[in-house]
C-alpha cells in the first residue's frame, strides 16, 4: 500500500539523484547542502493551486514540469545555477495513475538541470503544489531587480503571449485553430526556464526578473526597485505568428499583460548589445530590444508606451493578481 | 486594497527584519543568503492543511506560532542553527482580521530566533501553509538519523502526549477539565522548538529527531536509516501529571504514538550522561533515558517494549500516516 513516507521515496528521491552539492537528501529531517565557496545560495518558493494557477485536468506530467519550471525560472532570473529544489504536496488520494506521470515531469526537468529533489512532505487535501528551489550564484553577480539605469536598453526573451493565448481559447475568450492551440498549449503547460540565459546574463546584464504576472506589471517591479522609468515600444514586444493573426487588441492583451511567458526581462548598457546578441546567437534563443530606461521625472510617469509610429499607447492593462 | 504583492510585504516581511547572513530578502526573484563558511546548510519543508492539520477554527496567532515552530523544530533535530524561512500561503481570502494575528503569531517566534522571513507566495485556494526553514550546522556535526549504535542510550526530552490528549478531548474521545485542557492544549497549540538543545546536542548526541508523529513510529526512522534494534521501557517516557491521571491505555496512546509532540528522541553513549544532565539543567528542559539501542539481530525485532517490572508490553500503535 502507499504510504505518505514510501511515497516521496518511489516517485520522487529515486528519480533525480544527489548532485555534488547535495551532502544529504531525502530522509532525514533536514537535507543538508554544502554551498559552493565564494558564492550566495538563491532561494525562491511557488505555490500552486489547482483551480487557480491550472486546470483539475492538466496532464500529470506537464504539471509535474510546469511545477518545476516555475520556480527554476526565479533562479533564471537570478543568474543563479540550480542546486536541488524541495516538493510539498496536497494530495486528495496517493493514485499511482497521477502520481507517475507528474513525477516523471517533474524529474525530467529537474534531471536536465542537474537539480535534484532534496526533501519533501505529503499530505492529504485539495491539490497544492509547493516547491522551494535553491541554487548558486556568485557573490556580487546575482541579477537583482534594483539595478537598472537611466540608459540601459530593456530586453525581453523568446516571444511573449502565447500561454495567455491558448487559456484565452481554453476559457472560449476566443477561439483558435487545433494547430495554433496546440502551439500555444506548449507554450502554457510547458515552459522552459532561462536558465542558461540567467548565467550568461551575469556581469552584462544590470537588472532581471522572471515575466510570470503580465510583462508590463512585472517590468514595474524592477522601475520601483530602480527608481527609474522605462519607455517601452508595445510594437517591439516579439510574439508567435499565432499571435500576429490576432487583433491588436488581443494581441496586445497577451503579449503585454498575459503572463505565465517565463521568460525573461532585463536590462543592459546599450555597450552590451554586441555581446548580447552572441548569447542569443549561441542560445538559439532570440532576444530582443523593447524599450529604454530613463530617469524617473516624477511619481506616475514610470512606465510610457507608444508604438512603431511614436505614437503614445494608452495602459489599460492590469498585472494579474489573486486577491484582487 | 490588499494585493497579493503588498500582503506579504505589510503582514511579513517587516515583522521580521533580516538577520546577518540574508544578503537580500522578501521582493526579488530571489532570497540571497551568504551561507557561514565551514558550515552546512540544513533544509526542510512542512506543509499544513486546513482541518488536517489545524482545525478551521484555530486561532491565527497560534497557528502562525505552530506553522513555523514544526518547521524550526525539524533544524533542531539536526543540531543547526536557524537562518531564514520562506512562507507560501493559500487563503480563501485576504482577511486582515486573521492575517494580522497570524504574521504576529508567526513573527514572534521568528524574531526569538533570529529566522526572518526571506521569501514568500501568496496565492487564493483552500488554506495552506507551507514554510522552508533554512539553517546552518558545523560540517561533520549535524545529528543524522543513521548515526545511532548499539549501546547508545535512548533519551527523549520535556514530556510527550500532551498534543494527543487535548487533540482526544476537542474530538470528543475523552474528557478533560477546565484545566487540563487548557494546560494540553497549549502543547497542541503553541509547541516549542527545541533550538538550543538541538545545538546543544552537537558533538554529544549521535542520532537524533523531532517527534512529529508519535514516539515509537519516529524512533523506528532511527533504527532503520542505522540498521539497529532498540529496546523501549513505555514507563519511562516522561508525561505531564494530566496524562498521569489517565488510564494505562489512553496514558500510552498519547505519550508513546501520539504525535504533534515536537520534541527531541535523541541517541547518545552512556559517557555522554553528565553532559547531557548538565545541559538540561541549563535549558531547563528534563531529558530522560528511555531505553537502548541493541544490535539488530534479526528482521522484525526492530523495537521492543517493556514495562517498569520488565515485563514484555505487546506494540498495538500505529504511526500517523496520511495517506493510510
Amino acid at each position: 500500500m502507499l504510504t505518505e513516507f514510501t511515497l516521496i521515496e518511489r516517485y520522487f528521491a529515486h528519480a533525480t539523484p544527489a548532485a555534488g552539492h547535495v551532502r544529504l537528501g531525502v530522509g532525514d529531517d533536514c537535507a543538508l547542502i554544502a554551498p559552493p565557496a565564494g558564492s550566495l545560495l538563491a532561494v525562491s518558493t511557488d505555490m500552486l493551486v489547482e483551480g487557480r494557477h491550472f486546470f483539475a485536468d492538466m496532464a500529470p506530467r506537464a504539471l509535474g514540469h510546469k511545477t518545476l519550471a516555475v520556480n527554476l525560472s526565479d533562479l533564471a532570473a537570478m543568474g543563479a545555477r540550480p542546486l536541488g529544489f524541495t516538493l510539498a504536496l496536497a494530495l486528495p488520494e496517493a493514485d499511482p495513475d497521477w502520481l507517475a506521470p507528474f513525477s516523471e515531469g517533474l524529474a525530467a526537468l529537474a534531471n536536465r538541470y542537474a537539480c535534484p529533489l532534496i526533501g519533501g512532505d505529503t499530505t492529504r487535501g485539495p491539490r497544492n503544489l509547493c516547491v522551494t528551489v535553491f541554487g548558486e550564484v556568485p557573490d556580487q553577480q546575482a541579477l537583482r531587480r534594483d539595478a537598472a539605469v537611466a540608459g540601459d536598453d530593456i530586453w525581453v526573451s523568446g516571444a511573449l503571449g502565447d500561454a495567455r493565448l491558448a487559456l484565452g481559447a481554453l476559457r472560449d475568450e476566443w477561439a483558435l485553430s487545433d494547430e495554433a492551440l496546440a502551439d500555444s498549449r506548449r507554450a502554457l503547460e510547458w515552459p522552459e526556464p532561462r536558465i542558461q540565459l540567467g548565467m550568461a546574463l551575469r556581469g552584462i546584464a544590470h537588472a532581471a526578473l522572471d515575466i510570470s504576472d503580465g510583462l508590463l506589471g512585472d517590468l514595474r517591479h524592477i522601475l520601483e526597485r530602480s527608481h527609474v522609468a522605462a519607455c517601452v515600444n508595445v510594437d517591439a514586444v516579439p510574439h508567435s505568428p499565432w499571435l500576429a493573426a490576432q487583433s491588436e487588441a488581443v494581441r496586445r492583451t497577451c503579449a503585454l499583460a498575459g503572463g505565465d511567458d517565463y521568460e525573461l526581462c532585463f536590462t543592459a548598457p546599450a555597450a552590451a548589445r554586441a555581446a548580447l546578441d552572441e548569447i542569443a546567437q549561441s542560445l538559439a534563443l532570440p532576444l530582443t530590444r523593447i524599450g529604454a530606461i530613463v530617469p524617473l521625472e516624477r511619481p506616475g510617469s514610470a512606465l510610457t508606451l507608444h508604438d512603431n509610429a511614436g505614437q503614445p499607447v494608452s495602459l489599460a492593462f492590469q498585472s494579474f493578481d489573486h486577491f484582487r
